[in-house]
């Protein structure tokens, strides 16, 4: 069997480094595999299969001959380097948000758009990472009838913010039990025994540029180009697995019943039953794993086009390196 | 001016002992104020303007001569007392949801429905806490043009299950520092660094009863028989302020800025302007005060009548303590 050669850009963050464990563990038919990272982060052992791999500095010759390299960098770092990329006749899978609403990316979740991959010149975008969870959810409903709009409301784990997100919550929460003040850096205000209402940054219509992404990015992963979405993007004191509270409409009535049996069948996904008892999931319940997990699917008392549903997934794998790997696998045929 | 007999049948809880705390605050016009609670809990003391008052054992007579009785208990000690509390004469401004939808009991928002209250018969129910943060932040939208539905997301902090609720939050964060596990014994699982879909107990529709309050409840007290509400509510690991992500739909158009207006010059409300640079309001921000705060009003991009907008507001004291002493305020008079 061939293997690949694969590089993953901002190998040293929180994504990065999960990425380096999906290949693993999914056995990805890697022959090198390469760590790059900013000049500070130079040196790093990473172990990968037992092995010890030392981190070197992206550079704009990195990726000569390499066959994937998967992007855990921000959207200026991604910009910077896709052209080094694509000019090596590398696939450049980027989870940053810097092409994923140019018409020539597709962006991709290997559950509901695998075909859009193939179609790539050089950049397939993994999407955001509530849009991944929410759209694993409701893409089993929208193959019963068209989602015709959406009205989500986020509970999202810190490490939406990467190690930093992660580290803050859990200084502030020993500063809080010490009664001490807490040390706020990376969030606007203290995260710990608090909700935050604001991911992103605002735009002229009152959302944020996270709130935006379930609509955008939605319409394009499962060509509705009519699909509309109002959003609420919320950051909870939790460490890694989002949760997503969505009322859904679509064009014809789906029953309760109906909804449950599609998603238990549906790629990527699965009903919570019987969690210890419980037949809903918990952020707890869904991280360092890779199925979005569903329940509390209720009719809306609404509209009798509408259901409600809760989901929650690992923010970290599904949201962001398992999708980035998944796309991988699905070009490995067209890399021969 | 006139003073008046009141007692809280419940007086150590943590609703209880706010209720003292808010009579104090006001400096509600209080002669004698008798402390009512178990067997278990007499002989507490507490101090009310200075002055020790010692915990009686509540029972039949003990509220006689009494003007307010104050109810922060559960549901089967509300109408097991009811009977001898109206027998004694006495208003009872109750905060269980026993009598919440009896015809025969208002249901009372002092902000929105105060002539309400005057149409009692012995007992006037304080609603649900979701319900009057929701409602009071709604009101103003509802006055400009009535509200036809809302699709509802709630983050319910742990105060809603009393001082039980709030202990478990922080033993459990103890806990989870420690790297020991969490103990479990209010809430159906971890609450620490975690959120869960489900409060209250389950019903034939799939909601829970917390859930169906904010309809039920809301129609009652807003006087909108049609009201429709698919309510999806979420306990996180917050201290006492509940926050709500609300999307409100009316019968004609209301532009933010008119929404914005009317919220900052209402009863109660406040919108959230430049709160340490922010203009959102947080749980954190809004602890241990009596304001709603709103802020991220937004207009909803799945149906151009409606609006999207986030509230918090203190879930022991507007939420339950300080709306009962506005109902017995909105009552002086009629004790003359």
């Amino acid at each position: 069997m061939r293997k690949y050669n694969v590089a993953i850009l901002g190998a040293t963050g929180a994504v990065g480094r999960e990425m380096m464990k999906i290949l693993e563990e999914r056995d990805f038919p890697i022959d090198e595999l390469r760590l790059l990272a900013s000049a500070r982060s130079v040196g790093t052992v990473l172990i990968y299969k037992g092995k010890e791999i030392i981190v070197q500095e992206a550079k704009a010759t990195s990726f000569e001959s390499m066959d994937f390299v998967l992007g855990a960098v921000g959207n200026e770092t991604a910009k910077h380097f896709a052209p080094y990329i694509t000019q090596s006749k590398t696939v450049f899978i980027d989870n940053s948000s810097a092409f994923r609403m140019n018409e020539e990316v597709p962006l991709v979740v290997p559950e509901i758009n695998p075909a859009d991959a193939l179609t790539h010149h050089g950049i397939i975008a993994n999407p955001n990472c509530s849009t991944i969870i929410s759209l694993v959810a409701v893409n089993a409903i929208n193959r019963l009838s068209p989602i015709q709009s959406m009205v989500v409301s986020t509970y999202q784990a810190v490490s939406g913010a990467g190690h930093e997100g992660i580290t803050e919550l859990e200084e502030q929460m020993r500063e809080v039990i010490d009664r001490k003040p807490a040390t706020t850096k990376v969030f606007p205000t203290q995260i710990a025994y608090n909700v935050i209402p604001f991911i992103g940054s605002i735009l002229d219509n009152g959302y944020t540029s996270e709130e935006m992404k379930i609509q955008n990015e939605g319409r394009k992963i499962m060509h509705l180009p009519n699909l509309v979405v109002s959003c609420t993007c919320v950051r909870v004191p939790v460490i890694r697995s989002h949760s997503i509270s969505i009322n859904v409409k679509t064009a014809s009535t789906i029953s309760v019943d109906q909804a449950e049996t599609a998603i238990q069948s549906s790629a990527g996904c699965r009903m919570s039953i019987d969690v210890h008892g419980r037949n809903y999931p918990t952020p707890l319940d869904t991280s360092d794993q890779d199925m979005v997990w569903v329940g509390r699917i209720r009719k809306d008392l609404t509209d009798e086009r509408g259901l409600n549903l809760w989901c929650c997934g690992d923010q970290i794998r599904k949201g962001a390196a398992t999708n980035a790997v998944q796309i991988a696998e699905l070009l490995l045929e067209t890399r021969k």
